[in-house]
């Protein structure tokens, strides 16, 4: 490197490592925009990630996860604990600023550096969001944030896709409106490891922790799996916060035991794998490898999308090497 | 084929061009499971595809958009037009029931058999569920059926993308609750061909016509491109809804010139052959070639995920036959 410069400049790997906030930002931004140097700025730093804590809140709008999330926080910084917020809007995929404005200013206010908080909105990219979310975990986590926060704005299936990538998922729910029997029916039971009855103050809580409570336990009575814990909070008062953080304590513990969080995070990178390569898939094989011109003369030729699909497919798997899985195996680093 | 049996046995794509429903309805069953069996089910009806006008609704929650279609299509059936109803519920996915209590109840009760309604979830795939809806829609086009709408229940990414395999879209709004802004600012006007302010005898609805006329010039004027008309429109009462037809007529007529139709198909087509190679790829490739567990020895070898994901796309580039585009196209039927 010429050393002309008297101030030499660091990368963008070194100043995250660094710690400075500036390049966690763009680091992230890198994530979001699926650039062409995030893989490598991810190898370097690659051994710096682990540590950090992934947990995902999901519920419906209005719950309060937002106002929880900020109490959850509160809490961790008052254990010391440096503390990092996604805030993910997969429903708008054309902006994404709306949820930010309140979450920047609180940054703001309490200008407390242990605190990072940044939204991502979709951008239109179909599942990569979810992506993009391990991959800014992953430089948060880092960067040396200890605990890192996805936060999603509604429920649904691209939302449990995005707090899936964390260890522990808290779901956020609050009386009325039948949201319990919507949670039960819509499959929120099914993604949760931690139940929160926010706004407990408001009639309705106690008949809501019951009946969720009945629900978790005839899901999972007698059989080997993990009983979603369900815990009454109202985020206004900070009253219950800190069960809330008792009941994700649990989850970890429980996680840690049996070697569980080592084979969920395997799990989850693979799966992460799998995104990165769709995405390969869909520019540098479907669009840069000509695939979908072959496709389309395909399709003047009449042949159906599926016949198409099929015949592509075929083609891909005779081109692979013989006997992938065993033969690539001693090639990897 | 053996003649033994008095009565031939018809094969699902012989009775379902026959025109019988109970034929439909397993075909559609069959799209939405990604059966085995539905390419060759294609393969035979696809010839008789092409003919049907098809309609995506879309809009948030509560703007009426299940009774708007409800009076979409009892206006077209008194036209003599068939009319088939997809109504999709990308949120839930797990359960799918609720929406389509009421429509089954429509169609015995009205016991036309031009009219045919069915509801699909999303079963959990990923993005899985617009390459059912155009599969479904494929079937329903070689029964016969001449005006087909797919609904969604919600609006996002994943609705856009389901309603955007259609001809035509139409955004259902509703005055009130800031209806007007949020749709500006999610980018429901980029996806919408035809905007209906239903409700109009709400207060504000004048005014949200407004307010869309004037974001839809903003975003129009002097551009060639096609400018949504707004429509209000009071489903309950049947107000407007010829106003709305007549609309999606004009986005018709606006397609067919200059071949637009066409090449919007002709794009979708091969959209949703790469919905299905995604598919394959997530199945036959990822799972069933071996390609998980290579992904897996580099991960436990400490590759990144990025890592891991770049040296197999590169691998698979190279085992790509060269010049793919022009040594394949000539292959085809």
């Amino acid at each position: 490197m010429d050393s002309i410069v008297s101030t030499p400049r660091l990368s963008l790997p070194e100043r995250l490592l660094e710690g400075q906030r500036g390049a966690l930002a763009r680091a992230i931004t890198w994530a979001e925009d699926a650039d062409s140097r995030f893989p490598d700025l991810l190898e370097k730093v690659y051994s710096r990630i682990g540590q950090g804590r992934r947990l995902g809140v999901t519920g419906p709008p209005g719950a309060g996860k937002s106002t929880l999330v900020n109490q959850l926080a509160k809490n961790l910084r008052e254990q010391e604990r440096s503390v990092g917020v996604l805030a993910v809007d997969p429903s708008s995929p054309f902006t994404g600023g709306a949820l930010l404005g309140d979450r920047i200013r609180m940054e703001e206010r309490t200008m407390d550096l242990g605190v990072f908080i940044r939204s991502m909105a979709s951008r239109g990219s179909r599942g990569g969001l979810a992506r993009a979310t391990v991959d800014a975990f992953d430089v948060m986590d880092a960067f040396g944030l200890q605990d890192l926060i996805v936060e999603t704005v509604g429920v649904g299936q691209a939302e449990y896709d995005v707090v899936g990538v964390a260890d522990t998922v808290l779901v956020v729910l609050c009386p009325g409106a039948g949201d319990g029997v919507q949670a039960m029916k819509s499959g929120l039971l099914e993604v949760a490891h931690v139940l929160c009855v926010n706004k407990s103050d408001r009639p309705g809580a106690d008949r809501m922790v019951a009946d969720l409570s009945e629900a978790v336990h005839l899901r999972t009575a007698g059989k080997d799996m993990w009983a979603p814990p369900v815990i009454s909070a109202s985020a206004g008062t900070a009253q219950g916060v800190d069960d809330v953080l008792e009941a994700i304590a649990q989850h970890r513990t429980y996680l840690a035991a049996k070697g569980r969080l080592q084979s969920r995070r395997k799990e989850q990178r693979l799966e992460q794998v799998q995104r990165v390569l769709r995405e390969g898939f869909d520019g540098e094989i479907w669009a840069g490898r000509g695939l979908k011109a072959y496709a389309e003369s395909m399709i003047e030729a009449s042949a159906t999308t599926h016949g198409a699909a099929e015949r592509i497919l075929e083609d891909l798997l005779n081109s692979l090497p013989k006997g992938w899985s065993e033969q690539q195996t001693e090639g990897s680093r």
